[in-house]
C-alpha cells in the first residue's frame, strides 16, 4: 500500500466543485443570499454538530466562492486575521492573514465560534461589517475596500454564552442572524443514512436515541448528541462494531465523563439496540 | 460576471467627495465646528447604530479632511496608534501609526469605542488633547506639533460603562462632549426610506417596531433595535424576504439569544406585519 | 566503561519495529481500527499510568505508522503545534510543528493530557477532527489536506476535570472516545511480572497492595497506585531493595506528601510484605 | 487655504521662549526652586485640570530648561523611560528614552500621572531621586550621573488613589511634595477671561457654576468641573455657541454620563445663564 | 592583595573530584542507585537546608557524572530547559538548554524546587521520566533518546505545597521518591563541627537551639532553623562574633520578621549562650 | 552659567574614594565583615530612608569594592540580572547583567527591595547564595564560579510584607540578616545637622517632629517620617523656606494624601515651629 502525503492548497483553491450535501431547515438559503446581495454580513447561531459548517460549504458552492474558515480561540489576535510582516530570504514581506486575503480576493471569510476570540478580533471586523466595508491595515498604512463578492460570516453557539464570552451589541447589530437547530426526526434519519450508508431501521433507532439524550440537556448533560455523533456511530456500525459498543464510544463517552450519566445514557442505548 | 478585487487606499485617500447622508439631531454640527476652530477635541456619546460614525463621515466631508478611524479594543497599544519601526529590505524604517499619521498630515483621527482601549492608548492622547497639541514619539525621539487642521475625536457608548471600562476624569475633562441618540420617529422613518428604498408604509411600521424593542431595554434586552437594524430589515424586504422573516433575521436574532425574549420580539413583529 | 551519548531521531524514525507489549482490556483495538479506517479521531480517557501511552505505541506498531506524541500543558500554543518561521543561516525557513508534520507525512499525532492545553490548541484541531480533515496554516497561507494515513488521537484523565479545564462540547463531539482503567487483578499481576521480571508471588502481593490504595482514592489520596508504580517497586525489589523500602519509595512517597496518609499506606505495605 | 503639516521637534527644542501664563496659588514657586537648588525631586499633587502641567511649563521657562513630559500608563515600562537598542540600517544603536535623555542633557523630566505607571517605572527612578542622582542603564552597562541642571518631577491625583495604584512609601519619601487645587473664585475668573477672551460677567457666572459642580463631588460626580472645562465653555461661547449648549457640551457631558446627574448639572447651568 | 575574577566552567566541567561531605540518613544512597540502574527518575522531598543539594553532589561524585542543576521558578519555560535558537555572528545556531545538554551527554539533570516551575516545565519531562526516556525537541524537529548514563532528579519541599503549586499525579507517579529531614542531634552536631570548625560544646548548643525553633513551626514560624543556618551561626562565632549576635543574625533574623517571634527566638538563644 | 551634561561611568568605576558618612547603630559593620570573610550573603531589613543604602556605600568603601545596585521591581527578570545576547553592528554579543558583572569582577551586588522582584529573580541567586557560589548562565552554557571578593547583599522592608510578596524560606535561610531602624534621637539629630548644615536647635525640633509622626504609624500613616525626610526639610529651611512650609512640603505631603492625617501632621509641626 502506498503511503500518501498531505495535499497542499492555497485558500483560494479551497473551492467546492461538487455540491456539498445539505438539507435546508427553513428559508436560511434565501435570507443568506438576500443579505449577501446587499453586502450585509451573516451570523449563524446554533449547537455544535448541527450543520452550520456544512451550510457554509453549501453556500460557498452556490456562490462559487472560496471558503476561508478561521476557528476562533482565546489567543486569536487581530494580527492573526489581518496579517503580519515576515522576514524571508533577507526581505521583509507582508503576508495577508485569512481575513485580509478574503477581502482582497473577494472570498467568503467564515469566523467559526467567534465568541471565543479576543475582543480585538471582533472589533477589527467592525468597519468591514457596516456599510463602509473597509479593512484598515494599520501596519502597512493602507485600507482595503472590499469588492462586492466579499462575504463575511461568523458563527457561535448561544447555549454557551456567558457574561465574559458574549458578542457586544455593537458587533451583533451589524449582522443578519440565522438560527440553526437539529433537523426534525425524518430529516435527521435521512442525513444519517446518506452520510454513513447505514440502513434506515438502524438510522431511525439512532435518531430516537439522540432525541432521548437531548432531553437530558441541563439535567446532567451539557449538550445532547449532535447529528454528527449519530453519523459517527453509524459509521462504526457499518465497520462491524456492535451497536451497543458503537453508541458507547461514539456517543455516550463523547458526551460526558460523569459515571452516573454514562450509565443512564448506556441504558438508553441498551433499550434500543 | 467579472470577479472583483479589493481597492487599496492610503488613509489620506479616504476622503468623501460626495456628501454623506446625515440628518442632524440638534446643534451637533455647530458645536463640533466651534470646538474644531478652537483646537478642542470632541467626544461622541451614544448607543450603537444611531449614527455616530455617519456623523463623523459627514463632518469629514464638511471640513474636507481625510477621516482616519481606529476601532479600539482591549489589545490596542500605544504603539498601534503612534507607530513602530519595521525592517524592510534590510533597512529599518519608521511607520507612523494612524494617530501619528493624522497629526502629521492634519487629518481627523477618530477613535471608535475608545473605552475598550487599554489605558496607555487613552493616555497617549493627553498631550494632544489639551492646549499643547503635541504628540511625543519617544521611539524616534521627536515631538509632533499638530497643525491647526488636525482634529481629534472619539466615541463610546455610555450604556456599557463599567468600573473597569470607564474614561478617567483626566481624559474626559479634555474633550467637548456631544450626546447622540436615536432620531425621533418621523426622522427615523425618513432615514430608513432613504437608505433602503423601502416604501413609507413599511418604513413607518419598522420604526414602530424599533420603538417597541427599545422599551424592552433593561427588561431582558441589553439594547433596543438601532436605526441600522431597521435599514437591514428594510433591505431584506426589498430583496423579497417576507417582513416577518426579515424582522426575525435582521432584528430579533441580532438583538438577543434568549428564547423568551425572541418569542416576545417576534410576537411584536407579527402584530405589525 | 564507555560513556554513551543520546541517539538523535527524526519524528518519522520513531517507529516501532518490535511489538510493544500490551494486554487488551476490551474491544479498544477493534474500535480504534474502525474509527481509523473511517477517518475519525480518537479520544482516550483514563487515570495516569494505566496504559494509555502503551496502547498508542501498540496501535502505532499495528498500523505501522510513526507516533508523534505531544505532552500538552498550559503554555502550549497553536504555533507550537502548527509550526513557525525560523531564521537559519540568513534564510527564513518554515519549520512544521509536530501536528503539521504528522499531517504532512501521514503519521499518528497523539496529544497527551489535552485538557491541559490552552484553548487555541484544541481549536486548531477542529478542522482536522471533522470530515474536512484539513489543517489551515495561516502563517504560510496554505491548507494541508490530511492523507488517509493521518490519525489524530488525544488523551486526558477525566478524574481531574474542572470547570476551567474541560473539553468543550464542540471539541468532544468530534471524537470517538475510549475509556481506560486499571486491568483486573490477574491481568495486572501478569503485566507486573512481564515488565519487571519479579516472581509471581511478589507480583500478586503488589497488586493486592495497589488495590488497597485505590480504595483510598477520595479519602485522602488523589489517586491510587497505578500499574506503572507497581512496576517501579518490582524493579527496585529485583535490584535488592527490601520490599518495605521499595514500596515506600516507589509507591507511598510517590502517591502523597501527607504524613497521616503516608503512615496509613506504609502500614498497608507492612501488613503484606 | 493652505493645508499645514505637523512641526517636528526634538525634546531639547521644546523650550519656552515666552512666559507661559501662570497664576501662583501660594509659595509653590519658591519651594520648587529651593528643592531644585538642593537637587531634590518634586511631586505635584492635585485634581485634573487645575494647572499642574501649566505650572511645570512655567517653571521650565523660569529655569530655562527643556521640559520632557511623559504621560504615564499601565504599560509604560522601564525601557520606555531608559531606552532601548534599535536596529537601523544594519547597525544596532542605542536610543535614550525620555528619562535618560533628560538626565544626559540636564533637562526637566516630568512624569505625569505617575501612579498609573507600572511598578518598574517608579523603581527605576529611585537612584535618581535620592542623593546618588544616578541612572543605571543595565542594557548598556553604564551609569549616568545627573548634572546639577537635571530636575525630576512627577504628578498624580490623590483623589484617585486606590490600594493597587498607590505610590510606595519608599518612592514618596524621596520627593518634596506640593499640593495643588482649584484657584479661588477671583483668581479663577481672571484665568478664564485671560485664556478665552470672554467678558468678566460671563466668566464670573462660569466660575459660580464650576463651584456648584464641585460641591457635587462624591454625591454623584467623581470630580467637579476643572478650570480647564470653564475655559472650554468660554471658548465655545466666544465662538457663538449659546451659553446653555456650551455648558452642556463643554462641562456637563464632559463630567458625567449619568442621566440624573446630567439633568441636575444642566439645571444648575440653566439657573445661571 | 590580588583581586580575583570568576572562573568560567562548562556544565560538563562541573564534576566533583573530591568526595562532597555527606552523612547518610538511611538507605537513600542504595535506593537512588537501584533507581538509577533501572533508568527510573528520582524525586527528593524535604525542608530547605537539610542536605538535598549536598546529597545530589555526593551522588554525582559516586556516579562520576556531571551535575547540572536548574533552580526552578515561576517563569522557567520549557524553552529554558530544552533550548532555543540564537543568532550569533550572522548564523542562527541551536543552543541546548540544561536538560537537553544533560540528556545529550548523559549527565545528571537536577531540577531544584520543581513545584515552582510552570506547568510546561514539568510536562516536558514526562516522556523522559517514563520508559520511553526520550526528549522531544519540536523546534529542531528531533527526538533525543537518553543514554543509560542520563539521570533525572528533582526536589521540592512538601511543607509548602498548595493547591496551585502541586505536582500532578501524572508527574509524581513517574518518580521514585526519597524523603529527607533534619539529621538526628548527634549527627547534626557532627555536621556543624565539620563544616564550620567550631568546638563540640558550641555545636551541641546550636543543635539544641535549632530543635527548639523547629518546635515553633506552625506556631508562628513557617519553618525551623535548618542545618545550614547552624553552620552559618557557627562560622560567625569562629570569626569572633559573639554567640548571641551570631544567633540573632544568622538564625533568628533569617527565620522571621515578626517582632514577637523574634523576641521569643532571641530569648531561647539567650538562655543557651 | 555653563550647562552640564551627565557623567558616564561603568559599574566598576562606581567606587567610593571618600568615606561615605555613616553612623553605626550597633555591631552591623562587624557582622557584615564576618559574613563577607566567610562568603556568606547578607540581608538588610528595615524601613525606607533609615540608611540601608548608605550603609552599603560605607561597606563598599571599607572593602574597596565597586557597588552595583539593582532596584528590584515586579518586572525584573532573571535575564535582567544575568544578561542577554544583543545584536550590535551585525555581531551578536553577550552582555552581562549587573549580577553576572559583579560575579565576574568580584564586586558587591546589592539587590534593593528584593521582595518586589519576580520569583525567578530570587531563585537565580540560590546557587550563588549557598556554598556553591556559582551563577549558572544557561543562555551561554556556562557557569561562573564567584571569586572570594564577590559579595551578595539584598534589602527589603519587612513592614510591607504580604503573603504575595514574601521571601521564601529557601531564600531567607541562605542569608545572614541585619535589622536596621531609625537612629536614636541624639544620633539622628547629629545626622540631620551633618547632612543639611542646619543648626542644632532646628535639627532637634525636626527629630522631635519625626518621632511624633512615627507614633502615628498604623493609626492613619503607613510609615512615619524617615531620617531622609528630615534632611529634606532641613535643606529647604537652609534655603530660606519657612519651617512650617518646609515641614509641610518635605514631610507631611510626602507621607500621606489623607486630608485628616495632613491636618494632624501639620498641627504637630505648627506646635513645634
Amino acid at each position: 500500500m502506498t503511503h500518501h502525503h498531505a495535499r497542499v492548497l492555497t485558500p483560494e483553491e479551497y473551492l467546492f466543485t461538487e455540491e456539498p450535501y445539505y438539507e435546508p431547515l427553513g428559508e436560511e438559503i434565501a435570507v443568506f443570499e438576500a443579505a449577501y446581495r446587499n453586502g450585509l454580513p451573516v451570523l449563524l447561531k446554533g449547537p455544535t454538530g448541527c450543520g452550520k459548517t456544512r451550510f457554509m460549504e453549501h453556500m460557498a458552492w452556490r456562490l462559487q466562492l472560496p471558503l476561508i474558515t478561521v476557528s476562533c480561540h482565546d489567543d486569536l489576535t487581530a494580527s492573526d486575521l489581518v496579517g503580519r510582516f515576515l522576514v524571508r530570504g533577507g526581505e521583509t514581506i507582508w503576508v495577508d492573514g485569512p481575513l485580509a486575503r478574503a477581502v482582497r480576493n473577494g472570498s467568503i471569510c467564515y469566523l467559526d465560534e467567534v465568541v471565543e476570540a479576543r475582543k480585538d478580533t471582533t472589533v477589527v471586523i467592525h468597519p468591514l461589517a457596516d456599510d463602509r466595508r473597509v479593512l484598515p491595515m494599520e501596519k502597512v498604512g493602507e485600507l482595503l475596500e472590499a469588492p462586492p463578492e466579499f462575504c463575511l460570516a461568523m458563527s457561535y453557539n448561544p447555549g454557551y454564552q456567558s457574561v465574559l464570552k458574549d458578542l457586544k451589541q455593537s458587533t451583533r447589530q451589524r449582522f443578519v442572524a440565522l438560527e440553526f437547530d437539529y433537523p426534525d426526526a425524518a430529516l435527521e434519519q435521512k442525513i444519517v443514512e446518506k452520510e454513513s450508508g447505514i440502513d434506515s431501521q438502524m438510522a431511525r433507532q439512532l435518531v430516537k436515541f439522540a432525541r432521548m439524550t437531548r432531553n437530558l440537556k441541563g439535567q446532567g448533560l451539557d449538550e445532547g448528541a449532535s447529528t454528527r455523533l449519530l453519523v459517527h456511530a453509524a459509521k462504526l456500525m457499518v465497520a462491524d462494531v456492535s451497536p451497543v459498543i458503537a453508541c458507547r464510544s461514539a456517543i455516550a463517552q463523547a458526551l460526558t465523563d460523569d459515571s452516573d450519566m454514562l450509565s443512564a445514557v448506556n441504558e438508553l442505548s441498551a433499550s434500543l439496540f
